[in-house]
């Protein structure tokens, strides 16, 4: 196995269990014992597990990303129906995988943003980051006639997600995907609203 | 100190603590360090820590539950300014104490609600409750034709419970007050358009 791949394997393997089990209830031999990887390979890629929760932070933060990219910039349909698929797909996944792990941007927050001030920072980062694909397709939606001009886009897509993250944290608890219609539903009638 | 006494300041230590850590990140000696109570008075109360945990969620809901009641059934003034002053209220808190520790019950929710069900049970129950201080003003408010006719009391309830909830965990990481005043904001817009 090449570097790089172990270094991935152990960011995928802590991710698994991290979004079950939470970053400190996670213990360093729980991600090597996933990963089948000696304790001496974990100390070569990160330096302590605050420095893997932030690499972690990353790799999340890279797959959202480009995951959002695809959806909310793609050509093949309307600006609207890019938020309706996107929301649309995600209840299916949490269907399907029984409404389990939510939101593991969300999940590191609620656990980290009090007592770690650098994961604090790169949580603020990444979320502004997702946000921006959603403001911006709003943006474009609105160039199209397709929502509500009056709307601020910005405030908009911040509002809408912090309302999925709060509809996610529902679901973990309802084990059910309502309200995760329920959030699509809701913010379809705040768009489309004049 | 009486019986209720000990057991009353176990929970309220424990709370503080939890709040700011976690509930897998605390251990039981964290709480009997902060309310200076010795190890078997804990296990004179509490089965185990789950059993302690179970209560903290009823501790939450009660505290919570009766102060809703205080801002949501308030007579002396109008339904739709009741959740104003509810969410102003909360801001205020939040402003002074520097976006802290966010909502308990969401916490609790985030951390446990995959891998415990009996605590899955009580936070949904427990959410179920809080929500429901809402939907009431809500159709109060209706009667008194001060919001839409068009909006479901329960759903729309639901809907900005959990969209406070994330808007408790983007200040987490915001540090700051601004996801609480556009969830206001854009939650006022919702009831008052036609």
């Amino acid at each position: 196995m090449t570097k790089e791949n172990t270094k991935s394997l152990l960011l995928e393997k802590g991710a698994e269990i991290i979004l079950e089990k939470g970053f400190n209830n996670t213990g360093i031999q729980d991600i090597l014992k996933a990963a089948q990887v000696p304790k001496g390979s974990f100390y070569y890629y990160f330096k302590s597990k605050e420095d893997f929760g932030l690499d972690l932070i990353d790799f999340y933060a890279n797959n959202y990303t480009t995951m959002m990219e695809e959806y909310f910039k793609d050509p093949s349909t309307s600006p609207i129906n890019r938020f309706k698929r996107y929301v649309d797909d995600w209840i299916t996944y949490f269907d399907i995988s029984n409404c389990k792990g939510g939101c593991p941007i969300g999940n590191m927050a609620q656990e980290m943003g009090d007592i770690n001030e650098s994961f604090r920072i790169k949580l603020k980062e990444t979320f502004d980051r997702m946000k921006t694909h959603i403001s911006e397709c709003l943006r474009e939606a609105q160039e199209k006639g397709e929502i509500s001009e009056s709307l601020d886009p910005d405030e908009t897509a911040d509002f809408i997600f912090d309302s999925l993250e709060g509809a996610l944290l529902r679901m973990k608890v309802t084990k059910s995907t309502t309200p995760l219609k329920r959030f699509y539903k809701m913010i379809s009638n705040i768009l489309t609203k004049e």
